[in-house]
């Protein structure tokens, strides 16, 4: 309860952001008028830039506000390598953890039929033309430790055995059940470093 | 990391928010932008207004985005219980707990003067001017039990004696040490309905 209406609404709109719930929702809006109004508003010109202007890359579908993300664009990316993943926030988990040189395909979600998520909708006819394109000598597979996610595994080790490219899972070190996001560093480097040929 | 500067610039402006890390930042931006962009951008807008627009009422000192904010402006609000507190969010701790329904007085800040809060930043004298007025018979002083707040509040039971109001202070209840944001609901309405005269 405040004596402002639009004070009101950005504690309700801040409740569009994970994990903030009404109360704090409120600290954040109270900490932003009293102390950082520079600081806000360049978060509200920010997150419109972002909404109004992020797309997909047109080769990998990661988030890019260019047709080409900055990996897809630069030369000195391993272009032999193609590291698939569900989502960016796993891409982004795979890039600070391991020291992987290559490129990368993001799915945009995971096999599940019952959501209406099929090869269509992961893009992979996408992936298998660029598989077929020659320039692709391992494609690793770094789908997330689930049901859904094994499934999408063994779709993707099909496709690549197609295409006849070498597939390669992350090593066993990443938990069952768990997913890539919240996986410690180190854990994840060293299941990166391990990981093994599809079969 | 990600293919985008937008995203990356994203990601460090929301860490402007209270209590968002780098990591959390990160999951706050994929989230919005692969769940929902509308409500991201409903919150730039709301930010921006918010910040552009909410000043403080002139008669209270609290947010507002008018010259009096809706509490001073509801004539359905007892005049006669004027309660004072640091903060706005302090306002609303006890707005929503109690059932007050007299009108606050917002000192933004307490008495600090190594910090530069003298009597003059905490718009004591647009109190003692109301306080003369004649319309206050009781001042609520609602100030945190910290060694700054008791003495900000031994200053404005003296500003109370002086105009002949009857100043009365929180009762025992809130923690020693605590802030009222943080305090459970049902303490700070029975504190509040504790409340003890002043000497
Ligand atoms: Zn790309
Ligand atoms: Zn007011």
């Amino acid at each position: 309860m405040s004596g402002s209406v639009l004070l009101a609404e950005l504690i309700d709109a801040l409740r569009c952001l994970p994990g903030v719930g009404a109360k704090s929702a409120q600290r954040m809006a109270f900490h932003v008028l009293e102390r950082d109004r520079p600081g806000a508003l360049r978060l509200a010109d920010r997150l419109a830039a972002a909404v109004e202007r992020i797309g997909n890359c047109r080769r990998c579908r990661s988030f890019s506000e260019n047709e080409l993300c900055s990996f897809c664009a630069n030369p000195l990316r391993d272009k032999s390598v193609l590291c698939v993943v569900e989502s960016p926030v796993d891409q982004s988990a795979v890039e600070t953890a391991t020291g992987f040189r290559g490129l990368y395909f993001v799915l945009l979600g995971r096999l599940s039929p019952l959501d209406g998520m099929g090869p269509r909708e992961l893009g992979l006819d996408l992936l298998a033309e660029r598989l077929r394109g020659g320039e692709v000598a391992e494609l690793i597979v770094a789908t997330n430790p689930t049901v859904e996610g094994e499934a999408t595994a063994h779709l993707l080790s099909q496709l690549a055995r197609d295409a006849g490219v070498r597939a390669t899972r992350l090593a066993h070190g990443v938990p069952l059940g768990g997913e890539l996001e919240f996986i410690d560093r180190g854990t994840l480097a060293h299941a990166f470093g391990s990981r093994q040929t599809l079969t």
